[in-house]
This record gives structure tokens, C-alpha cells and sequence, in this order.
């Protein structure tokens, strides 16, 4: 080390060549807030020195912007439905270098093993995946989760290199309460970050909420609320994803005594968004569009997360810094050339440099473990005259329940003409043979049926269909697949996309995968599904933590009681 | 812990009543740089809720500003003189809850046990005492210190309570160069917070001072130098202290953008200067009255040291932040009307609450190990027709070298006349019979001798005097009083002040100290002394850091060369 250590130092005295240098580049100064024209020298993975420099290798970046590399905050790697080996090949090249994920989807289905696969899977990456472990495994005793993780088997990976303490604290309600479960994990990372989740809560709940030393949220969606919470004490991460979108409502936030409390995170990414806008870099533009000072935005971005998360060498272009750089064409858009991590280059004209070799991660994940089931599973006898529906309410995540009268014909069938939709939850994590029936409106298919094993947060098989035999073909594919998304019709598959990790994420890298969800956007609307995203509506429909009336694998969910109700009033 | 969580919680809830609610401050918020009007709910000592509360106790703020605790992020407690019992004493009433505390004086008389004696006799105060390890003890090989600390001995202290990291690394050559043993310690504090001190370096050295991972400097004097050092991504520590007086001219370096990146130290602050300026409140003063905005001001002394050291329950007036407040009755100027430690009053009303009993620490501290010696050892046979002399500077610590003609009389003595004194250091830690003997011209006595064991950094006694006789008495003295400063004349001590505590520091109160300080300086100045400081300016004689000519006891110091040379040419 200290070799090392004395290396460095000869090589920031500019008694030896540093092993690289990029020359003469504009670089964006975080601390003072300038852009200055300097060599950066890099040796042994290190940035070492700012100045005149001449190294082994020199890189002119004349004319270009040399920047840290960006660090995403709050990140569900399972939203992007890749591996972490194919999310680096995916956010590189959008100049991205470090992630803070939270594994609370994969965690859910597989528990500490989803943990573990997550850590040994983002080994010696070019992306650095920090883990923020997941606080609220599962997230309700409402519905069958594939796990449940206590404060002592969260404490298993306390300390672990890359694990920096305790994620989203979802469960407020639990904080506010004291709930000892709840406090228990809280105190088990005493001293440890501990990131936030509240949404809308203010006053003395959020008081009460940042007492017990949460200090970020990314959930506000209202300028006031943010404001609320910053002058609290938290971080206040903006987030822009492909759900949430709260960036252009939250920016006013954002001045320069205000944005050391700032970062900018996407939280879920899917992977058309990824593809397609990119990742921090979309964000910056969004940002610098709406008038954020370019200087403030990196800062959001590298800095601030850096500092946030206790880093101290990372987010700058300073000596002791690790070499994480981007090489930016033009500030505005942000224009990605060049990435350096640890100070080799891993993204250059357009190319990702080879990693390690793809590991087939699938293998390891077999589980779908169902309880033997058929067409008739999907049945629904009558039990009354009227029935508590869904209602999907366009392009959001909350639903309304809806009461109908149900015809005298024994059996309760979908009736697409009428939008009236079956929707199902069928458990597939201990092969209980719980399957929750469902009615739902707003979904709008005309024939076939739509099923995914990506069903937040549980993440059972959800279904919805026009026939129960559609419906058991659509969850066999599954099953057969290891999880994935599937669409089927006249009692066949017609598309599907599997998802062999955990029944969430695929091995295959992002162009496939992003066009994969886009054909089963397509299939599903050619079904007559006339959501914007079906696929997406689909998992949220088992999501029993957002109002007003959901469908798990036990029955149905009155979120606003936070209880089961049956199907029939 | 869950039960105390679970109460705190139940504070901030409202459901209990809190400790003590501050109702209806002024509260300055360092997130959102604002000042809000609220109150502010104290619970098990920590701040649980700021909004409206009810409290078991109520104190009425209106009016007032409510602000966090000061936090001093350089601080050498040696020269204020006080013991860190009386130090607490002192500083509360000005503001101050934290300092963070390099012992490099105490530990260069008394090693380990200097800093064990400050860490226990700074457990449980009102006064929240951090420490970094003194990096450089000895300062130098060319004098004799009381100790000698290896990175192996500073390891013992790493990771103990409140035990920081690796104090100022005044080696920056060292650094610089690579030496093994000072990149051990640096090696030996990886992952620590590691701060600098490396006044007017810049360029390639200074990028390889800071690839070594050091991240602070409080040594800039000049504008651009501050600049440089902030762009390369050191927190710049402002200092005004007693002797080095820097704020007028760095504060054009605090901005909105840059504030972050900024703290106000002392680093050396007398007795007299605390007792009549103040401490933290005085810098906040000054910074206000040259314009820089007060919110930006108080971060500065709070938020900022407090994110720079780690702290995540410090520096601010949030939920889950320490109970460590002041209350202001003005701004401008900071008037401090009350002061609270973990939620307690322990200033108010002009009164600080009675703490624990003092302790006699002088009994455990017998610094004192002399050869014996007598007036003849200040004798000097004359070897040479010209001698080194050092030529003091008015204000300044640096001296010059001037050679002057010797009369043939085969003693060289002392010519109060010409202004040609005699200086002598006496090795006080070792018993090695080293005394170095030179002569000074600038100092202005004209009769008796003044003699101290503050002598930086080795803290041997100095002694300068118009006779060998007052020079013996003024030495004996200070070696019968175990430390401390003391003035003779006509063979009788005529003042002296104790400082029994490693011959550094009193055992009495603030106001003692400052008016015997005050004592001293009079007694010198009857005594014909023509410096501003005579025991400042006495001090520094023998810190051979600084350029140009400078005694130790083993002689004088060519400090240009770094080497030693003998006093005739």
C-alpha cells in the first residue's frame, strides 16, 4: 500500500509519467463551481493531479467537457429487467459509473439468496452496484411473498463491501408507530444511511418519520413537500423514472444554497426509457432545460450522492478521486464520447469495451414453484348478487374499487364486451396453491390473456384475461419459462419475454430486452388492452400498498383498510 | 436502544410531551438557508420535532434565533492555556459545543500520555472534545522532544471514542517526497479523515500533498492559494486565531457555490484574546461585518465541519440532530443568550451550570526532568571574533540571521545596551544536560530574564535575560512550579504563572490565566521588553519550522538549511 501510495504521489509530483492523461479538456470544477482548462492525470486508477501533465497515455480532449462519472442514487436494477452485467453494458455508455440499488423486488421472490446473487453478480463490474439493503422484505402480510428478511438476517450483509446501509424505509406507517419490527432494523444500522420512502407524510408524522434518522426521500411529488422535507433535514433525492416522473414539479427546489441537499435519481428505469431517453444523462438534460445551471446539475449527480452516501473519492475530478470520468462532446445536451472507470477507458466510440465473459445467472434461479393448477383454477362461482371491481384509472398506479351486479348464471365469467376482465394472483414462491380471483375494468382487452411474474412486490404470477383457458396457458408459459411476461390467445402462446432471474430480470442484453417489452406492448394491444404500457398497469394491479382496491394471491385487498374483502358484497 | 427510539418517535409524534420545547424561535435552517419561525421539541437530548410543541419544559425564544451548537474544526486547547475542564467553562458561554483538538504540543512533552490525558479529562464535559492524532511528533530531528509517535503508536488510539483520524500533516515535504515513515501513518489512517496543513504549496506538489488523501487546509494566507487548494478539493478551514489572522483575506473565497467547501478555525487562540474577543462568535462577527451573509457565516462554524468530520447529528437544527444549541439574542453581533448540551441548559443568564468537581490534573503531570545545572551554565566562552545572532521581526515569527562582531573578552554576555540578549534552551524532558545557548537582538529587555516551557513545538524551557544570574532563576522557577512562565530580575522571581499540566497548560480558570497572562506581559514590558507578545515571541525562538535563524537546545538552527550551526562564524 504504501508503494502504491508512494507511486501516486511521484506521479502527482510529475516525477514519473502517470499512466494516462486527457489533455487539455474543459473540466468541471464541483468544489469551486467553474469549468477550468486542464490536464487530468490518472495513475494506478486514481486521479493524481490537475495541471500540465504528459503520461504514458495522453488522450486529447480538446474542446470536450471531463467530468466525474455519474452515480445514481436510488436504483431498482429489476425495473431495468437486465443483469447487472448487462445493465453496465447498458448505462456506460449513457456515462453512468456507480449505482445505489435497493434488490427489494429480487429480494422478495428469493430473499437473501436475491441478495447475494446481486452482490456476486456486480463483482468486479465497470459500474459500481452499491447496495442499499432492502428494509421491507416482504412489504405487506397481505399477500404471499417469496421471503421474509428480519433485522438479523439483514444484518448478515452489514458491512459487506458495497452494502452502505439500509434502504427505503417503505413501511412509515411502522416508523411513525414505533412498530418493533419496524424500529428493530432501524436500530440495527444505527450510524448506517438510512434511506426514505414517505410519500406525502408531513408535520410532526414526518417528524416523527426523520427522528428515528431517516435522512432521504424520493417520493416527494409536490414542491412543498420537498421544501418540507429539506428544511427537515432530508436529502432530497429528485427523482425521474419511468413511472414517477417529478422532475420538472420538484426542480424549483433546486438554487445554490439548496443543492448540496439535492441529487437526482430515476429510482425504476425501464428498459425502452433506458434505451431509449438514457439514464442520468436524459436527466441532466431535462434539468438543464428547465434552467438548472449545468454546474448544479453534474452536481446532483456526482457530488451530491457521493457526499450523501459518505464517499469521499468519489464524484469530483480531484487528486485522490478515483478515475471515473466522462468525456462529454457538448454540456447541453449532454453528449457522452468518452468513460473512463478507475481509470480505464470502458466506453469509446460508440462501444462498450468487452467485459468478462456473460454468466448464464439463469441457472441458478428456478423459482416458479406452483402448486399443480388448471383452467378450472380459474373459475368463479356466483356467491352474491353484486361484486367489489377494480377500476384502472389511465396512466396511474391507484385504482378505484367498484361495485356491480353480477347475472344469476352460476359461474362469474369476463365479459370483454363489457370491459369486465378476470384478473388473477396465482402464489408461485411455496407452491401453497393460493390463487386470489379478481374482477377488473379499464384494462380493456378483447380477446386472450395477459400474465407476468413480475407483480410488484410480491411478484406471484398476475394474470388478466378475456377466458380462464387463455389464462392458464398465459401462467403455464410462465411457469415453463422460469417467469417472464407472456401473452396467449385461442389457447396458444403468441408472444412472450422470458425473465429466468428470479422471474424478474433476463439475461440478454438491453437492445433485446427493451425490444422484447416492446412487442409484448404491442401483442397486448392488438389483444385490445388499451392501457399505455398493459404489462406495467398488470404488475401494479397486485401492488397492495397503493389504493384503493388491489388483487393478491390471497383475494382482494381494500388498501385504504388495509384488509381482505371478499369478491362479493 | 428500540425503547428510546420508540420514545423519541412518540416526542416527535406529539403524543408525549417532549423534554423541552424552544417556542417560538427564530430557527436558522442550514438546509434551505432560511430562518423559520417555529419551535423547536428536545427529547433523550436529541432535537425530535421542530412545529408546534408542548414540553414538560418550556422555555419562551420568541424573539430570539435559535442556531446549532458552534463546532471549532482546528483548535489547539494548549494555547489557551486551559485544561480542557476550564476550556469548556470558557467556550460555552461563546457558543461553543465541539471542538475538534490536535494535541500536538502536549504530545510532543508527553506522548501517549499527553493524549490520554486529554481524552480522559475530556470524557462527559459540556464540551464536546473530538481529536486528530498529531501526525508530527517531533515537528523536527533537531531538537530533543519529550516523546516520539510512530503510526504503530497512533494506531492505538484509531477508532477510539471521538478519536477522528490524523491530525495537520505539518511534514508536507515528507509527504511530498514519499517518506516511509510519514506515508505509514498516512497509510496507517486510510479511510480516516486525514488533515493538512501546507502553507503556500501549490502546484505539482501540492497535487501529490493531496493524492495522499489529505483533504484540509487551515495554512492559507494568501487568496489565490486558497483558491487553488479548494478547486483540488480541499475543505478550506479559515483562520483567525491569536497569532495567524487569515478571515479578511480568504473570505472573498465564500460563496453560495463555494460555502460548502468552507469552515472558520482559530487553530491557536490565548487566553487573553478568548477571555476579551471571544471565540467562534468572534470569527462570526467579523465574517458578518465583511459582508458575508450570516446563514453562509453560520454554516461555516456548524453544518460544514460537522459534514467534513462525518457527523450526520451535528451542525443543525433538524429531527435526529443532537440537542447541541445556542440561543441568540441578535445576529449582528452574535449575542449569546443561552447555550444547550445534549437538551440541557448549560449556559444561561451569564452563568455556566456547575459541571463535574475540577480535578487537580496537575498532580498526575510531573513533566520536569533536568540535569542539574547552575547560573554558570548559561555561561558562554567567547570562540570566535563574529556570531550568529537572531534578529526578531516586529509581529512576525519568522526571524533573520544577522552575524554581528564579538568584543575579545573571553565571556560573550549579554549587552541590554546594544539590545544583544542572551537566549538559552534547556532541555526539560530527558535530563540530557542539552542546553543551546545563542544571543537575540529585537527582544529589548533591559534588565532580569523571562523564561517559559511553552516553547514550540518540543516545549523545552526558553529563557532569554540581560544576566546568567536572572536567567538561572528565571529556569528554576519554572522547573519548580512543574511548567509555566515566569520573569526574574536582580536574582528574585518577580512574576511567574503556573502551568503544571505538561508545562502547557493552568489547572485554573479562564479569567486567571488571561490576567496572569496579562501579568506576565506587563512584568516584561517594565522589564524593558519592546515586543507586542514577550512570552509569544519567546515561545517561537525555538520552533525551528520557521525561517531563519533559531535555537533549540541542542543549539542554533539554520532553518533555510534545516541543519544546525554553531553560534561563531
Amino acid at each position: 500500500m504504501i508503494q502504491r501510495l508512494k507511486q501516486r504521489i511521484e506521479a502527482a509530483r510529475g516525477d514519473i509519467p502517470a499512466d494516462l492523461v486527457l489533455k487539455g479538456g474543459e473540466v468541471i470544477n464541483l468544489f469551486s463551481c467553474e469549468i477550468l482548462h486542464t490536464d487530468v492525470a490518472v495513475h494506478d486508477g486514481m486521479i493524481v493531479g490537475l495541471g500540465e501533465y504528459e503520461g504514458l497515455q495522453n488522450i486529447d480532449v480538446q474542446g470536450r467537457y471531463v467530468c466525474p462519472g455519474f452515480m445514481d442514487g436510488h436504483f431498482h436494477i429489476e425495473s431495468s429487467m437486465l443483469s447487472p452485467e448487462e445493465l453496465a453494458r447498458a448505462v456506460l455508455p449513457r456515462g453512468t459509473t456507480a449505482i445505489v440499488a435497493d434488490p427489494h423486488e429480487i429480494a422478495n421472490v428469493m430473499g437473501k439468496e436475491g441478495i447475494r446473487y446481486i452482490l456476486k453478480s456486480s463483482e468486479d463490474l465497470p459500474l459500481d452496484i452499491y447496495m442499499m439493503l432492502p428494509s421491507c422484505v416482504p412489504a405487506t402480510d397481505l399477500e404471499t411473498s417469496g421471503a421474509r428478511l428480519s433485522a438479523q438476517e439483514l444484518l448478515a450483509f452489514k458491512g459487506q463491501p458495497r452494502v452502505l446501509g439500509l434502504g427505503e424505509m417503505m413501511n412509515y406507517p411502522g416508523v411513525i408507530h414505533g412498530v418493533d419490527s419496524v424500529l428493530e432494523k432501524i436500530a440495527a444500522f444505527n450510524h448506517s444511511t438510512k434511506d426514505g420512502h414517505a410519500p406525502l407524510v408531513s408535520g410532526k408524522e414526518l417528524n416523527a418519520y426523520i427522528a428515528a434518522d431517516i435522512r432521504s426521500d424520493h417520493e416527494c411529488t409536490v414542491l412543498e413537500e420537498a421544501k418540507e422535507k429539506l428544511r427537515l433535514g432530508m436529502f432530497i433525492m429528485i427523482r425521474e423514472g419511468t413511472q414517477a416522473k417529478n422532475l420538472k414539479t420538484l426542480l424549483p427546489l433546486v438554487s445554490p444554497a439548496t443543492v448540496r441537499r439535492c441529487m437526482l435519481v430515476t429510482d425504476d428505469l425501464h428498459p425502452h426509457d433506458l434505451l431509449e431517453k438514457g439514464h442520468l444523462n436524459h436527466l441532466l438534460d431535462l434539468a438543464v432545460a428547465q434552467g438548472i445551471d449545468p454546474i448544479l446539475a453534474i452536481q446532483m449527480v456526482t457530488l451530491n450522492p457521493a457526499r450523501y452516501f459518505g464517499f469521499k473519492d468519489l464524484g469530483a475530478i480531484a487528486p485522490g478521486y478515483r478515475a471515473d470520468m466522462v468525456v462529454l462532446s457538448s454540456l447541453q445536451p449532454v453528449g457522452i464520447d468518452m468513460v473512463l472507470k478507475g481509470g480505464e477507458i470502458v466506453f469509446q466510440e460508440g462501444q462498450v469495451k468487452p467485459g468478462r465473459a456473460r454468466q448464464d445467472a439463469a441457472n441458478h434461479f428456478t423459482s416458479m414453484r406452483i402448486y399443480p393448477y388448471g383452467p378450472d383454477t380459474f373459475a368463479v362461482r356466483q356467491m352474491g348478487s353484486h361484486m367489489r371491481v377494480i377500476r384502472l384509472i389511465r396512466d396511474q398506479i391507484v385504482t378505484m374499487c367498484e361495485v356491480v351486479g353480477v347475472p344469476n348464471t352460476g359461474l362469474v365469467i369476463s365479459d370483454p364486451e363489457q370491459d369486465l376482465l378476470k384478473v388473477a394472483v396465482v402464489e408461485r414462491h411455496h407452491a401453497t396453491g393460493n390463487v386470489g380471483i379478481g374482477f377488473v375494468k379499464g384494462f380493456g382487452l378483447k380477446q386472450g390473456a395477459l400474465a407476468s411474474s413480475v407483480a410488484h412486490d410480491s411478484h406471484n404470477i398476475v394474470c388478466v384475461g378475456c377466458n380462464d383457458q387463455d389464462m392458464y396457458v398465459a401462467v403455464k408459459d410462465i411457469e415453463t419459462m422460469g417467469g417472464g411476461l407472456a401473452a396467449a390467445n385461442h389457447g396458444q402462446v403468441v408472444a412472450h419475454l422470458p425473465l429466468p432471474i428470479g422471474g424478474l430480470m433476463s439475461d440478454r442484453p438491453l437492445h433485446e430486452v427493451a425490444r422484447g417489452w416492446e412487442k409484448m406492448r404491442e401483442v397486448a394491444n392488438h389483444l385490445g388492452s388499451r392501457t399505455e404500457q398493459p404489462f406495467m398497469a398488470l404488475s401494479f394491479l397486485a401492488l397492495p400498498v397503493i389504493p384503493e382496491l388491489k388483487i393478491t394471491d390471497r383475494g382482494l385487498v381494500d388498501v385504504n383498510r388495509f384488509e381482505h374483502v371478499p369478491l362479493f358484497t
